[in-house]
């Protein structure tokens, strides 16, 4: 970008920092257990797949970026968001018109140029073109899954729903087939891997990604802040329609359910943050989450039991399946 | 996406909408003018040729759901503008929180939902994979490089820059590459063009693209509102800089100037807009722009006139040129 203009090549250097600066690398994680999964067990993995695989933090970069406008954040990994960033460096140089509307209006394109990266990266890695070929279709599922199921989020928020059935299918979409199953798929394509295999991967990448929301929506409400380096009780405070809330405000007596309704999406002070986890937990909503989450890891682990996944690949995805579920952050 | 949630197909129905309800359609059509260019003069052209050439209309629409977003438009084509639409919708449910913040976030989505499935038309359109390989170079670039020029162009308006290099760059990738240069480009390497057909119709297209431009912002404040389908001097309303006022800014009487950058991204009333466009005309910018347009059109015609391009390749291209540079809308 450099050779269009160096004021923009600034702009998209915000994006390098941010992909640098940070973050689990959950999705190329997965990606690379995909491929180790289906290749040898001493394979060194090709710089193409490297290249490949981390094209899926570029994606998570524009989702970052675009959900931190959505969500009005200020900060994101304990740095300023890009939005904030570039507004804070319009209102430093004093230019014309409102600092806040310049920052979302360029971190929206600078999202857009990480989505546009991020299929460039892929497209052009240099993996096999046949295998590349065959991971494209889950690569393109993917994106679109990702999208319909942050759609959903925004939409369950706003239409404050209430039913299971919204909060499993964001679940689903938006984390499971999004962070798991679909760069399992993925890897596991770019090394050529047969029906079985592929199908296998993708039973266990969808329990482990659900039960890896599961321990997300616990940890959104009874994490330890200096831990998740988030707010306590976030979840709450953001609203968020997660199963764990739709469970308790179906379990819990209605005095209850209707409290815990009526502080969602509010700024909750320590004393209601306490009644909300005390309902959830005494409503059994917590237990049956947990449960649920075991419940999960065994089906997840079952899936990879069999003889189309090899020994060597099934210990790295059993140890992912364990980091994912049993995590504190 | 209905297979995700019947409320997400909703919101994916709004982009079906937007790409359906009316547009130019300038870059599928320089696209398919750059396979014809190259392919016999009696050549039907294959529907994975016009697959991947309509793919460009999804950039657009992502390019001005965002825009829309960026500009806070409240109608495009005359119809309410993406982020509008899911406004009212949220608004007409009674639902929670602030339309205008949930309407926009949607439509960042649903842009990027444009932007994705243009990528996979375009890759999975079918075209012969060799000629395909090679598109992806111009068609990545254009990419970068619309975006790029959209950032620019958004940094110039805040900045205030005054100098014609600013505009002369947006022009080059916003306008220039994105609209003429990289869909030829795109459509000559589909039908499989040598190295110097390439070269003479990027050539042609930097000249017709720029062309296209200088009468944008001709219209942009002496268009017929009839016509143009939008309101009379409106670029001077936007603070639209531009290579017109750059040119008229720096030709005019220090008053003069003065008194374009003073109305400049404000709601002129009638005789502020008469005196500004008295300025553009007495200070000699828009004889020189025109004279400028006049120039690249030749220019273009040139580069087309040996024998890299066939005969009825550039009846169709003059006719393009033509069209973009003499256009009243």
């Amino acid at each position: 970008m450099s050779g269009v203009d160096e004021r923009v090549d600034t702009l998209a250097g915000l994006l390098a920092d941010f992909v640098l600066s940070g973050g689990k690398r959950m999705r190329p994680r997965f990606g690379l257990a995909g491929w180790s999964a289906v290749s040898p067990a001493d394979a060194v993995v090709p710089d193409e797949i490297v290249t490949a695989c981390a094209a899926l933090e570029l994606i998570q970069a524009c989702a970052l970026i675009h959900d931190d406008i959505v969500d009005a954040s200020d900060t994101r990994r304990g740095r300023p968001t890009v939005h904030r960033s570039i507004e804070a460096a319009h209102r430093g140089l004093g230019w014309s018109g409102d600092p806040a509307r310049y920052g979302v209006s360029q971190a929206i394109l600078v999202g857009d140029l990480a989505l546009t990266w991020a299929d460039e990266m892929f497209v052009t890695s240099g993996a096999d073109p046949a295998a590349l070929g065959r991971a494209l279709a889950p690569w393109y599922a993917m994106k679109t899954e990702v999208l319909s199921g942050q759609m959903l989020d925004i939409l369950a928020e706003s239409s404050g729903a209430t039913d299971e059935l919204t909060p499993a299918r964001i679940n689903r979409f938006k984390t499971a087939a999004y962070t798991v199953e679909r760069p399992l798929h993925i890897g596991a394509e770019l090394a050529g891997a047969g029906a079985d295999t592929v199908a296998a991967l993708r039973e266990f990448g969808v329990a482990v990604g659900q039960a890896f929301q599961l321990r997300d929506d616990m940890l959104g409400v009874f994490g330890d802040p200096e831990v998740t380096g988030k707010p306590s009780g976030d979840d709450l405070r953001e609203g968020k329609r997660t199963l764990l809330l739709a469970r308790a405000t179906a379990l819990a007596p209605t005095g209850d359910s209707d409290f815990l309704l009526s502080v969602l999406g509010t700024d909750l002070d320590t004393d209601d943050l306490e009644r909300a986890r005390r309902i959830l937990v005494d409503s059994g909503a917590v237990a049956s989450v947990e449960a649920e989450i075991d419940t999960l890891t065994v089906r997840a682990l079952d899936a990879i039991g069999s003889d189309a996944v090899s020994e060597h690949g099934r210990v790295t995805l059993r140890d992912l399946a364990e980091a994912a579920t049993r995590r504190r952050a």
